[in-house]
């Protein structure tokens, strides 16, 4: 990750390692052996790139990813190309079932009004056509997910729902049927097993549909818990899918905000908005280019911290919209000078370690990454990852 | 703020009134003047999109705009074409004086190496050039502002700093002195008193420079922190300048979320991750298509709100990354379906409220909205709202 600095106008270079993201997929992949192993990249890949992501994903063998909104599938499919499937969490809202067949994408069905939905779609479009007529206007058949909820209260079909599905099954071909665990970064919370038990009960009512209930943290719950599909996102990112424990991930981001201005501060003399810091001692306050339009949480006011090498700098004051103050005396002046870097996101800071400090969580901080962000994407070694 | 909706596949619509925006500019215009106003539109415009708004502003009548990356400012020029002025907060960071020459950028001049960069930049390029080939080359005479720090203690030249220039001033045209006063919020704060006569007496060594100090709640600070220019920013966006007291200022933004599922919950059921909400009793949640990846921040999670019509609506457990849970028990079914919106953001929820929710300033709310939210931009109507 030590590259040319590719402008030397960008307020923070951010580097994203798609080798890394990869090399995640795969361990993930074997883990989760012989169930297949899809790759979330909604919300632009937590905020790192859809595309690119996707690109590299496929071209290390993953042939599903999941989005959340239609838009997010749309512009993937452009992306991807034909081969992939891609599978829309969020499901067709009223009136857009006619865009996931244009699309090629697999709708989510969470209630029981997307399937009527996607069940009008699909008998107005085969009304006329026979199987010959949909391979002329390129359409496949229309498959979807089925979503049901066993403890997330979030989407997906109530048990009673899912008992008049099954009473009364609509005419639709399953590609899968999928729950969502609200846990799974406790391996100790009673509500796995019983989320686990109640997704094995539905599954077991439509046979033959491949089941998947895990995302990144339930795929390290054990192989109970990874059915026949499982679903990783954040793991993929780096974020830790095990709180609490050593993260098992490689790191994929790398933040590096630039120094605007180096002062010399007196003893006694205020630092940044409401003049919450007042410097104990005279010393040198660095001025980055970065702040919370940018993804560094306001929150992390009076509480983060970035590395110049291997010495920590802590963040003085409060986060401004454009820019953040570090307390850079314990620093050599020759390494923090103005148009120098320093470290935000990196090896010494990661992901978890800014959540942590700003109160959140891993997903938060990548899913922030500002747009401002000068992004620097560094290929997979194909030669020196094989499959 | 009544439109159609544009599209029934946006999982949020964000309404942006344009007309608010020139409104309020016009307003704190009438209370600076004879000072000038300028506006800040770094950020995107705090989120709202830097093109629309400055363009919007620059039909009402400003000449001047303030964004904080030379990015921000070569893609403003080509915005707003030749004729207003652009200045750059972050100044120039090495290597990159001759970008802001070419844009025709005003560098804000924050540190000793700055000035010196762009004295060099300004050496080398008139050298060779008489005024006849700078007009050939289309490129304006260099003018600079110049920072001077008066106790936020983040950009700006030292008091030791400054003295030293005034001593030695370089051969730059200035076209404003500035400060940035650290607790103008809080009208009572006694800096405010000192960063003014820090920075008169500034200004006084510079005579004929206009002077400039106050940004949206200096404003509010009285005609004594008005000088020859005043810059706002967040007030222009429907932020409150004047924190515990009635907001001056027209709410310019609107965000509705699209309710994705109505679920019937039983009483002692959990909500959402980590189950840290427990139905106390039966009722119905919605589901929205809104998240923290939306810059719905996570820190919402347990005490944020959305109305429909004018019923309140508590957030239910933790925000998800494209997710939001809100309790619809208390609302008329009819209203509350997938397929419809609830009101994020508007009236009766403003930013500031948001905002307090979150632990945050409004600022923060603004600048985090997402870039999934569809736009729609309300253009001034202006016929009814003449100069």
């Amino acid at each position: 990750m030590t590259q040319p600095d590719p402008s030397p106008r960008a307020g923070a270079v951010l580097e994203i390692d798609l080798g890394a993201i990869v090399d995640n997929w795969r361990r993930l992949s074997r883990m989760a052996a012989p169930a297949d192993c899809a790759a979330v990249v909604k919300a632009n890949a937590y905020g790192l790139g859809a595309t690119p992501v996707a690109q590299a994903l496929l071209e290390a063998g993953c042939r599903l990813f999941f989005v959340a909104h239609l838009d997010e599938g749309s512009a993937l499919r452009q992306a991807v190309g034909d081969g992939p499937e891609i599978a829309v969490l969020n499901g067709p809202l009223p009136g857009t079932a006619e865009e996931f067949v244009e699309h090629r994408l697999i709708p989510v069905l969470n209630e029981p009004g997307q399937i009527d939905e996607w069940q009008r779609t699909e008998a107005s479009r085969t009304a006329g056509s026979s199987p010959a007529n949909a391979a002329q206007t390129g359409r496949v058949p229309g498959r979807a997910i089925l979503h049901v909820d066993t403890g997330m209260a979030r989407l997906g079909l109530t048990g009673r729902e899912f008992a008049a599905l099954i009473d009364n099954p609509p005419p639709i071909f399953w590609r899968a049927v999928m729950s969502h665990l609200a846990c799974a970064d406790e391996a100790g919370h009673a509500l796995n097993q019983s989320q686990r038990e109640r997704f094995a009960a539905a599954a077991a009512q439509l046979p033959g549909v491949p089941a998947s209930l895990a995302a990144s943290s339930g795929i390290f719950l054990g192989a109970r818990y990874h059915f026949d599909l499982v679903r990783p996102g954040a793991a993929l990112y780096g974020v830790n899918p095990q709180p609490g424990q050593p993260n098992p991930m490689r790191q994929v981001v790398q933040l590096r905000g630039r120094i605007l201005q180096v002062r010399e501060i007196d003893g006694g003399e205020s630092v940044g908005y409401g003049a919450t810091h007042i410097m104990a001692m005279s010393g040198r306050v660095a001025t980055v280019a970065v702040g919370y339009a940018d993804g560094w949480l306001r929150s992390l006011s009076r509480r983060g911290c970035a590395f110049v090498g291997d010495t920590r700098v802590p963040l003085l004051g409060r986060v401004s919209m454009d820019l953040v103050a570090f307390d850079v005396s314990a620093v050599d002046p020759a390494l923090a000078r103005p148009g120098m870097t320093l470290e935000l996101l990196g090896p010494n800071y990661g992901v978890d370690d800014a959540a942590a400090h700003a109160g959140t969580i891993g997903y938060e901080i990548l899913t922030a990454l500002g747009a401002r962000h000068h992004r620097i994407y560094h290929p997979p070694a194909t030669a020196a990852t094989p499959e």
